[in-house]
């Protein structure tokens, strides 16, 4: 049975060993890691938020948090493009689901940030898996500090409209939000993949007045991934850094199984790209959102995503002492 | 292009005239019939409520009207089993979409009433395409007139649950609120077809309670359509009635399409054969919903909902000198 | 190599033998049977008709053929529910695909007539996969002899419409077009399993004064399997009959893959006992159309057909001195 | 966070609640009971064998387990057609998988078995989740105790075949190693809905010479569910009873999402029904074998899977003193 | 109810007022637009075509034009890459679809040349959503006025090739015909994306001596989109200009939804960075083809293909004094 | 019928010529080709290879061959790619299936190494449709003669792990093994396009002391596709190659349906463009593996790996004097 977590030399529990155990058995949590309770405290937990009456058009981002732990039961211990064993490094385990209330926006927003103040007192860092977006504003909420944050936001969409049938909190709004609240520091901040039509010229006009900064999809051709993980390092600094990862900032092909797609979008070899520069930054906190799994096939979107999410992790990692001499 | 609908010698605007325009091209109306602008006023309105955010499980039914409608292009003018055409006998229109706020329930609940109060100024009656149970409830407000309705109501679910989560609202709860609202005679109400766990055995003690009969799934076989029509004909008598069906009283192979599908379920030739026996009540109104489309196949689920409704429109046509001589 | 296929002790060659050849594996044809080119000649050949242009709504039949046979994969020699082995009681094999101008119906039809008597040489009688129900007709013409056929006509569709845009030859008339052209004695011939809208009380009233009998869908509960198959053993006797099995005749929960599907229909069980009813027929020649891949799921259709065929098979197969004594 | 399983008065810890955490939200354990360490021993447990070594045809039940766990998050407590609640009246939980190797069936053999002796030290009975059939042989080993078992087998296909490529043990073969080891009393087991082509009438006579009835699918209808159920209950009598269901005994409609499967089968509803009038059996352990999820669309046949699950708990339920009153 | 078109200053009526309506409610217009008929006439009219009696391998291009529009309710007003709001600089509306005869391509052909004349009279250009590729040149041939036509032509496949079976109008042949005729001027026409395997060389070389230019799928690396663009503009200069995009000069993994797949295609980012900069040219129509919604997959091919036709609106929008000062 | 292959001048039997018979129709031989045993011999010979018992995590590339060729009807005969009309230049030919014991790794891997010993004394080479990877050490030794050979191994996985489960022989370790048995000369052997997470940086030193290099995913964006091409060119120098291609080298959104995949894979344009700039090596033998068609979708796996099949076959040709002049 698999109940045998590995420990590693430095007492941090990782994944089943699948030497013992295949990798479609076993327990369901992200990668196979152990439970929050079964480790009591971690370095990083990876909570699942199944959350999506914010969504304007297709629903069913409830169901992400459990399509992205079935999708990472292929991550394996080691990470080869930046030399590194993430779960041998600190300790990462899955704190299963924050409940939200499904039947109104405002009591599921107070529940995700009393969720994540709970959980933070247990984990030092936290990876969402959503859920939609609307997560987004509750989690910067439990997570600011002294300092402001900088969202680092992959996405199609701005997410900074105003409301949206007179509801001030949807998917569309968390960081127009979250800016008025003071959660964020705008300067700091920077929209990465934005394509798509808008509603008007307005909505660009009113995000810059915001303070976001923006690299459109139609750029990256033309800046490399190399190129656009420069702007988001200048751009953020030092600062604590939020990454929140809309899932539809990959073309549809990349992640048909999301609920607002638009043509033209990310490969997720440049998703991946662009993370492993990240991480000399202060992450405190990362999300992936809008995974809608009624819409994948063959797990290419929740593939995609728990492949996100290693790198997130990996990115999150100390990374002094662990590297392997190969 | 399809601009030509068949005028029947009554005045009647029927189909539009599938010898001039494949079935496949024109219009995205509910079996390519004129919409209500078109005709102005119809003794007969179907009308879509693209609306979701009451349900417990999957969600999805916002997209329900439209495939519905896609489904609808099948049907033809004549329905051979009740030897009647029913777009000739009355004027039926599509009335396109009521609108629902999508992220709060109680001002989509108003919504849906307010719309449907006005739909009713220009139509005797309406077959609504869901959308999520919850709009019941306001469609019953609306079609409240002096005396209480009978609900005659196709589910594998009683949905007369209390609260979920605090929302009295839900799709899981529009008959008790009916009851409470004095709009229905529970006494007359039925369910058909219910089936699966419940919460406890105090679900059934409630139900009755609040005054509802029960055809279980698991009699239909030893009653058979005759039997479990005849139920509902003398439960319901000369009251007012009016049908929801809910698509999960098909079995999940008849219907996949839908968000808490129960194995063991209805087959759509029973659905329809009870359906025919009901042509001599007095139909106020009716319902199809839980069509979710991101779940369904090849649009089996529609068009057993697509059907189902033209059932339902048979079933509240006149009758009178329309039968063929044949 | 999948290169050995079993030779019976009367010298018939039947299926790869699936002790040394995984049924996943080996060649394509129906059943794993010898290719008609391997044998030479046959008793009964399955042939394909790979063509769609005949369809009124959904289209896709063209890859039928291919669909069935790769389904037929799972059929093993001895067929227990009527103690029969049809590849051993006769020669069968599979005389590939015959070929149909996929850009005129009229050279369609001339060409599938053509190639049918070329293949009447060489096989006494043959099982049609089809492509759409536009290929009864030139298979009609190809097998009657000198007495009418009587044809057993399993559909949720009448398919004796007059034209539709013009056109006299499409898959919704065939049976009215071998009526004017005298192969077929109406008299004899009978429809099993018609439901859905019609476009007039008119089409009924035309199809019985062709000659034509129906059990309709909505009779087979009373009828049961039993009374539908009396029927239509009373009505076709000994004359030479054609089954003809458009594979609508199925409820879309058992045959999604098709092209004009209908609530209502007949489970697979159904089908199946039926036709085990009717071995005792002088049964010439069958088809099964309206196989639409591309709407198909699990191959539950391509099971379901290759599974007809199969009953179809073993109701053509001779029947004396071949049954087991077990 | 779903941390709070419902505990009932008598101590047994039942299903998450959720009025507190939504049914898609919480632990993915089988319909949210407690993991089996959570309660230390069980009057049931429920337990995966994500294995598909074995298979002749379609592979993919090694996925198996995980799909019908999450299907059956949409199970409640209260099981009204038999009127118990399974999970107040038992401890069950949820023991996690057994390990097997996937590269070895002999070794897979040993493992399962090893693992089902260790769980029965903790379990008094279990209900296995496949898999494919090959894991019915292991677990009647480790099941067998004095008396011989009495096995009451729903599947398509005998699974008595004797060898398959020289491999003794294959999904096609447990039940005949299993007589030939002495560990199930023939003269008491039955196969029920059997059905489909067989590779030779031998394989009928072969079967009988072991011991085995039958109720093959073609006397469904004759019989009845109450028939079918009356069968069973006289061949078993009041020896140990093991219930190993093959989802493909139901129609491919209803069970898409297996590796062998063959029209003409069972209805879910025909299923459950025969399940519930079992409950006077000594049922020593149960199987639910063969789902392929890869094959499923919409949980079909995960939904048809745990529903079966429910069903064989309920029957195993003790059932003095829990009745409700109502 | 969604009758409330947005009127723009200019007096143009735009999309649905999405602030309004939800984007999954309302009409199916492309793009939630006005019906031509609501506004009289327009500056540019999206029209279906559903036919696909031309396609050579798989069939269901006719539900093309559906899909698209359902699809499309995705689109909003601005256009950030290009900065336009298309439908406020002209009045674009839906004309519904053109009728081609399913059964005869020649009157089919005859009948969407009919159609398309009218059209010209009510809208002065027209955008075509498909149906298969066979209907560019009736379109062609209502649109050339005295100039030839210089197409450009996205495509994986040349489709100049001569006849097909006998037949001269099929999806393989449009622009050797349109030569032939005289509509276009191919000195300045030019294939983009074309690859695959062809028949033989001599399919290149009739290609070329008919006088078209190619921009191989092999060189879009090397070009880069701007390369492309240019050799695209130098081709066609000030010519009147028509741009036919057959969906499948995507990769299948950009649009799986077409009839005659090839590996190695652009991708959706590149195919719509090209048509941007094609904004400065003569566009007098343009076709949007081969979408084939059975084989899309969560609307992949469907999003593309109505982003594709929001950049040629935009593309063909007049955009002097429209631009955002933003 | 389909029994027309198209001779050419020089002798060679090559595909259905598609002017007489519809791609959708014929025979099911890859690309149409004619079967080995028509042509008696052949220069290269595509067999499948219906075997997935070594795979770890996702099965079903049992079905593989008969996928890969479904999709390769359409491939046409003349690659305008590399200018070539490979099936005229040597005579190809489709050998049908190699038989392996689905239920024994090591009776597999033998039966496939008598299967291709045999093969070869009919063709002067090979090109292999898995089956899972593990096929590739038993063509290894059929092909090794005198000279080791040297692999260029396309996959997302090294492939070159030890043991699974005590298992010497699956899917991760051919190479290793192949190795070990001197087979192959490691210092010529390449990985191109690994990526995804390991089990430790062991992995990597382990791979690269066995001698084998290494092109990641993560560099090919640097090098271009002419770059990859280099350093295998460098790298093989003029040792016999052989070719082997796990398809998951591909993105997930380019090749589903495969069973380990991983993100941030290659497009298909990037790897056909590769392989035809290897052209001038010596290529012995070559394979495509692990296309698991349960997990695809509209065959965009399937047309992937047949076109790649196409250049592997265009690669081997002979390349003198067949050019065309045009």
């Amino acid at each position: 049975m698999p109940e045998f977590p590995r420990v590693h030399e430095n007492g941090f529990v990782g994944q089943v060993d699948n030497a013992q155990v295949p990798r479609f058995a076993g327990p369901s949590t992200f990668a196979q890691l152990p439970r929050l309770d079964e480790v009591g405290s971690a370095d990083l937990a990876v909570v699942g938020i199944p959350f999506d009456a914010g969504v304007s058009y297709r629903s069913g981002a409830r169901f992400g948090p459990a399509h992205i732990r079935g999708a990472s039961k292929l991550l394996r211990p080691y990470n080869p493009a930046v030399d590194l064993s993430p779960f041998a490094t600190m300790q990462v385990a899955d704190a299963g689901d924050l409940v939200a209330n499904p039947f109104s926006l405002e009591e599921a927003i107070t529940g995700i940030e009393r969720g994540a103040r709970e959980l933070k007192e247990r984990a030092d860092r936290m990876l969402v898996l959503g859920g939609d977006h609307t997560v987004a504003l509750p989690l910067l909420r439990a997570l600011k500090s002294d300092d402001q944050i900088a969202v680092i936001h992959f996405d199609a969409h701005l997410d900074t409209w105003d409301t949206y049938f007179g509801a001030a909190y949807t998917h569309g709004t968390p960081f127009r939000r979250a800016s008025e609240e003071g959660l964020i520091d705008t300067s700091a901040c920077v929209h990465v993949g934005t394509r798509g039509p808008l509603y008007g010229a307005r909505d660009l006009v009113d995000d810059r007045e915001l303070g976001f900064a923006m690299v459109p999809a139609t750029e990256i051709d033309a800046l490399g991934t190399a190129g656009v993980a420069e702007r988001i390092l200048a751009r953020v600094g030092d600062r604590p850094a939020y990454i929140s990862i809309d899932i539809d900032v990959l073309d549809p092909a990349f992640a048909p199984g999301t609920g607002t797609p638009e043509a033209g979008g990310m490969t997720s070899r440049e998703l991946l790209a662009i993370l492993r520069q990240l991480s000399g930054l202060n992450i405190v906190g990362a999300d992936i959102v809008e995974v809608s799994p009624a819409y994948d096939h063959a797990e290419i979107t929740g593939i995609a995503a728990s492949h996100t999410a290693y790198e997130l992790i990996s990115a999150m990692s100390p990374r002094t002492d662990t590297r392997s001499d190969a």
